[in-house]
Formats: structure tokens, sequence, C-alpha cells
């Protein structure tokens, strides 16, 4: 396996704590991906000399490539240096040009340097420094018995950057001069279960294409992998199963490139040029904020209203306060005046209107917590609709939100 | 080290490949520091009998309690449950109790059972059955050489039930014996950042009391961690360290009891029954949608505005067309109309407004992407302060977010 393997091996006791989640081996695995190869271990230990200098003899076991992140901070609780220098057998040395460039930083941000930051000048004798433009704890890179090791800081801005210039232009060299060639694709589909999926796709995998399949969210990733002799040859098996599938399961798959459901909606709606508003009650913004994540958002979105209280509904979409008292905010009655009202308001082409309970309070035996209104108007059409999504209150926020972006993105199929 | 250690392994070649990013290891290091001790590894491997069977005999030579959470589907990819068999060398046998249950849920969500579904019906000889009430795949337990085996589903809602009512069961009947007593305190702070922290506090750690520094997103979160014989002693140094922390960095500690940012900011409004109006450009929403992620958030936030072009800006707001012309959305200008409009129509206590340029286009010389003016009315004042955020879309987002709860917690503190 060694010939072929990749690892990352990721430190500190604020991930072991669950103090902070880590995503720099996330954006790793996908990045490497991309580049038609795989990480194959991800290993976390502490901030411990000991437990470190483990992680790395196993790592040298098995990998040819070794990622470590964390650790090169200037407080006492960053050891990545100490056992790196231990693990190779290495002094650590002070390297002036480093140093010097810390001190820049430093006075450029007007901060004082301490001594505490010197400890970011030494490496182990004979590393290659890898820069570090985004802070200022620069990395290094250090081979043994055929491991090539890489040390990074864990700040993911820093990290991602430096490994785009170190790691990643020594993987491109290897892919170069590499024989079995992948291609991956993955359908995003929202609406069916996995074994529901499963149940129809699964069939279409075969010895040159693996079918994976992962739960996200209320979404499922349906990752298809080929791989053949040429790359083309991978992309055409990929495209043949990739058809298989969209024939089976259809509109239920909302994008074939990666892009998320917001991405899809915003992208549709400016190529079809039209607008949406959008009227929270129990989603609170996040609807809107989504949508808003998407660059060019703008071109399609300029009315949002969190109506969050029955005043707001009130004064801002004038429903009528005989339909508050007689069905209360979440009823299909309260839901169909907010759509309609914020359409007119807006002079949007489509308009969506939510209004449900998050919880974990507020729920009754006629309209638990759960229960959720989604109004649509569009064309000369208006339609409210019923749906009941249990959880927990950020859960229902989300898929309360992912419902919405799929009847936006459906109704958009035929326009 | 085995007598203490904690150790969990993730699988699935969703996560190596970057489809996914787990989120369960986060949980349980977070859950299990809480309950006063701490997860010491965690290794990650793909879909591999080979893999999964390697991590397990590592685990086996130093940890107490090892996890392994994913491959308990009923796909192919699914072999965590072979690994299992063959690791401990135990046949896999049928459980017709299982598979009873399972075709019972099938039957309730008026589903199809396929033979794929008995494959979760089936566990290694002499497991201990861990019950899902979540999902169809339920979990087992097996003993190995003084360390104790939990296989858990990966799907997070499911793998958390059934670690609440198995691990963390057995974890609890360990605290009881344990001689030594941690106390640990999160102190979550805004504004300054980590090496200014480290510097003015850093000396204030001692033998007994450990301080960790972690940037996480804009905000710095500093753990202090303190043992001695009885919790009570762990306790009392623990508050010592913490008086002198708040005498050094006073109000920039926001929370000092895990809350975030929106907590504290929605708690301090209710608590002080104050209204709070959310105008949102730039942000898009996120703001309002991070305050009404907090549970009671209804109790103080009626009126969100999501004023995404100027056309709402105008109608909404009744901000003078000739102020848009003349200086622009994002212009102080502006957001001061913004400000004290919106505290107009909604009758607030505290109103805030916000417009700049989220990226990644429409920046220029003078307004370059990351200006954001940001806006305050309350009491008979108005401020417009000026902030330059740049970064990413998302990022830039997330920040003035944060920053805006920072400017209400901050004006809350002297009322």
């Amino acid at each position: 396996m060694k010939n072929q393997s990749i690892e990352i091996i990721t430190t500190g006791e604020e991930l072991l704590s669950g103090i902070t989640q880590d995503s720099n081996f996330h954006w790793l695995a996908k990045q490497v991906f991309s580049m038609g190869f795989k990480v194959n271990y991800q290993q976390c230990v502490g901030d411990s000399v000991e437990d470190i200098v483990s992680a790395l003899n196993l790592a040298n076991t098995r990998s040819k490539y070794v990622l470590v992140t964390g650790g090169l901070g200037p407080t006492d609780d960053d050891l990545t240096r100490d056992a790196a220098s231990f693990f190779f057998d290495l002094k650590l040395i002070l390297n002036p040009n480093v140093e010097n460039r810390i001190k820049q930083v430093f006075a450029r941000r007007k901060r004082k340097y301490s001594n505490l930051n010197q400890k970011q000048a030494l490496f182990p004798k004979g590393s290659k420094v890898i820069k570090n433009s985004e802070g200022t704890a620069p990395g290094f890179v250090l081979k043994s018995n055929g491991s090539k090791f890489y040390f990074y800081p864990g700040v993911p801005r820093e990290f991602k950057s430096m490994v785009i210039k170190s790691f990643f232009f020594d993987l491109n060299l290897d892919k170069e001069i590499s024989s079995k060639k992948t291609f991956s694709k993955m359908l995003k589909v929202f609406g069916l279960s996995e074994s529901e999926v499963a149940h129809k796709i699964q069939k279409y995998a075969t010895k040159s294409t693996y079918i994976g399949f992962r739960p996200y969210n209320y979404e499922l990733h349906v990752r298809l992998i080929s791989s053949a002799k040429s790359l083309t040859q991978a992309k055409k098996e990929n495209n043949k199963i990739e058809q298989k599938i969209k024939k089976s399961i259809g509109n239920y798959i909302y994008s074939s490139n990666e892009d998320s459901l917001p991405a899809v909606v915003v992208k549709s709606l400016v190529k079809k040029k039209k607008f949406v508003s959008i009227t929270e009650s129990c989603t609170g913004g996040l609807l809107s904020s989504m949508i808003t994540d998407i660059p060019g958002a703008s071109k399609c979105f300029h009315y949002g209203f969190v109506t969050y209280g029955n005043n707001a509904k009130e004064s801002i979409l004038g429903v009528d306060k005989s339909i508050l008292l007689k069905y209360g905010a979440v009823s299909s009655q309260c839901v169909k005046q907010m759509v309609i009202n914020s359409r007119k308001i807006s002079s949007s082409d489509i308009s969506i209107a939510v209004s449900g309970i998050a919880g974990p309070l507020g729920g009754t035996n006629s309209k638990p917590v759960g229960t959720v209104f989604i109004g649509v108007s569009y064309d000369d059409k208006v339609r409210v609709k019923k749906f009941f999504f249990p959880g927990s209150r950020d859960m229902f926020k989300l898929r309360t939100s992912l419902s919405c972006l799929d009847i936006i993105r459906r109704i958009l199929l035929f326009k």
C-alpha cells in the first residue's frame, strides 16, 4: 500500500476535547480526491510528544505522503516541532531568515515581538522550510524511509494555502507518471431515502464503476467512481452509468456537478431571469442566508422578510388580524396571505413563505413541534402545503429551508 | 495508557474522499470531555476489511474503550460487521428479533423490505446488541483483551442516541470509581487575537491548571482545565485562575458557560426585556438566522428585513433614492437611514443594520470587497461604523454577523 498511500495526522487537545472541529482533513480529502488520488488514513492525537511520535511511526510504515497539522504555534502546548526533532533524530536549529520575517510581520501589524515567537523559527536540522504567507508559523518537509513528511500549522487558512504550494505540487508530479486513471462524479439527490435510491440504482454498479451512497443532512449524495487505463475510457464508463441512474430517479437528482441546492436554485433563477422573494417565520432568515451564500444572489433575490412576530406579519405583510386570531400564524390561511402579499410587495416572479413550529416549545396536540406550512406563488398559482419535520430546532430550520429550495427548483424545471 | 484511553474509529470512503465531513468524532469528544474524561485517539480508515481490522488491532493495544462508527448499512460497501467478525474470530449470526423489528419499521414507513436489509440483522456470535430507535441498523458490543468495542452506525442522529444509552452509561460507572478529578471551563473571547490574549493571560497557568487557546472562526476559545484530588479543590483552583483572567481581559470575554455569542445576546435581550430588529443587506439573513437558532428568540426578535436590493431598501425601509444615487447602498448615509427607519417601523429598543460588499465581485478602489458599514440605534443614539473584513464571501457574512452580535452584547452590558 505504501507506494500510493496518503495520510494526514491532525494534532491538538482542542480536537480531542471537542473544543474545535477539525476541517483540514475534510478539505484535504476533497481536494486530493478531485485530483484523482485518495487520502487513505487519518489519525488524530493530542499535544503529547510521545503520541505524535507514535503516529509518525505508524504513518511511516504505511504511507508515502504524510501531512501533519497543528502544534507549530508559539505556546507551550505546541509540541509538533519537538516530536519531529525526536522522530527524525535531528536537532532544532534557529533559522535567522525566518525569524527576521516573523519580526517584520509583527512590525507591520504593530504588535510586540516576544521570545515566545522565536520558537516559530526553529526547525529540525536539514528541513526544507515551507513559507506561510498567511501567518507567522512556517512549515517544513522531511523524508524518512520512503515517506515524505509535511508539517503544517493547524489554522485552516494557513494550512490550505501552504498545502497547495507544497504537497499538491508534489502530487501533481506523481500524477503525470501514474498509470491508472479514475474519474468520479457526484449526483446529489433530494426527496428519496438511501435505501430507496440504493434499491433502484445499486444494480448499475460494475467492476469498473463503484457506486457509493452517503446521506448528508436531508440529502443523499451518490458517488460514481470509474477507473480505467485512460481518462477518456473512465469518463465514458462513468457517463454510461450516470445516464442509467438519471433514467431511473430523474428529477430527484438536483445536481450532477457538486453544486449545492442553493447554488442550483440561484443559477437557475439567474439563467431564467426570475426573481424570488422569501418570507420566513420559523426558519428565521436561514433560507435567505442560504440563497445569499451564493455569489450572484443579488441578480435573483431583492426582498426577504423575517416576520418572526405576529405584529410583523400584520404590519409588514398585511396579514389579517382575524386570520391570526382564528387560525394562528402556523396555518395554511396565514401562509397563503404571507405568500400572496409578499409577492405583491416585492413584484417577484416566485414568492415563497414559511411558517411553522421549530420548538423545543410552542407545540400543541393538533400542531406539534415540527409542523410547518410552506406556500408558493408563481404565475397565477398559489399553493400551500403542510409538512411535518420533527427533530431539533436547527435541523428543523435546515430541512424546511431545503424543502423550500427544492420546491423552487422544481418550479423552475418547467419554466 | 490503556487503563484510561478512549478511542474512536470512523470508517467510510465518503470521509476519506471528502464527500462528507465526519461530525461524530467532534460530538463524542465534546461530550466525553464534559463528563470529565477525554478522547485520546481517533483514526479514520476506508471501507476495507483489512484496514478496519488493522485499526481495531491498534486500538486494542492502547485503548480501554473503542467506538467504531459507520459501515453497518445495508449496501455492499458496509463492511464493518465483516471486519468485526474477522477481528474477533466470531461468525455472523442472524438475530431473528432484530430482523422482525426491521421488518416492522419498514411496514410502518410503508417501504418494501428487501434481502439487502437482512444484512443489518447479522451480528458476530455472542455480541450484545445495541438498539437503534432512530433507524434500522442496530449496533453491538464485544470485548477483547481488556478493551471494550462498541460498533455504531455512522448516521450522526443514530450514533448519538445510541452512544448515550450504551457507552456513556458505562463511562458514568467508571467515573464513580475514578480517583483524579478534573474541572474544566471555557472562556469565549471576541475582539482580541490569540497572541494578544496569550500574552496577557498565559502567565496565570499553574501546575494544576492548564490554559489552552483555540482560535475559532473570529473568536478565541480559552480552556482552563484544573485537576486535583477532589472536585471541590479542582473547581476552586479553576475559579481562582478564571478571576485573574477576567480581571485582565474583562469585557472581551462574552461567555464563561459555553454559550455561543447568539445565545448570550438572546438571553441578555430576554432578561432585560428588550426587542431587537435586524436589517440586513450583505449578510443576507445570516444574522437573523443566528439569532433565531436560539430557542426563545421570539421573545426578543419580531422584525427582520433582508433588503438585498436597492428597490427593497427604498420601498420597505424608505431609504431616499437620492442617498442611494449619491452615496450608494454601501455607505454610512444609507445605513443610517436603514437603522433609523427600521427601528421606527418595528418599534424596537435596539435596531441594527448592515450593508457591505461580500464579494467576490462588486468591489471598487474606494470600497473594496470586505467593506461594510454597521449601524445601531438605541435610546436616543444612532451610530454607524465602517469595518473592513476581507476574505471569502461566507467568512465575510459570518464575521460581519458576529461583529453585529458583539455590538448588541456590549450595548446590553450597560442596560
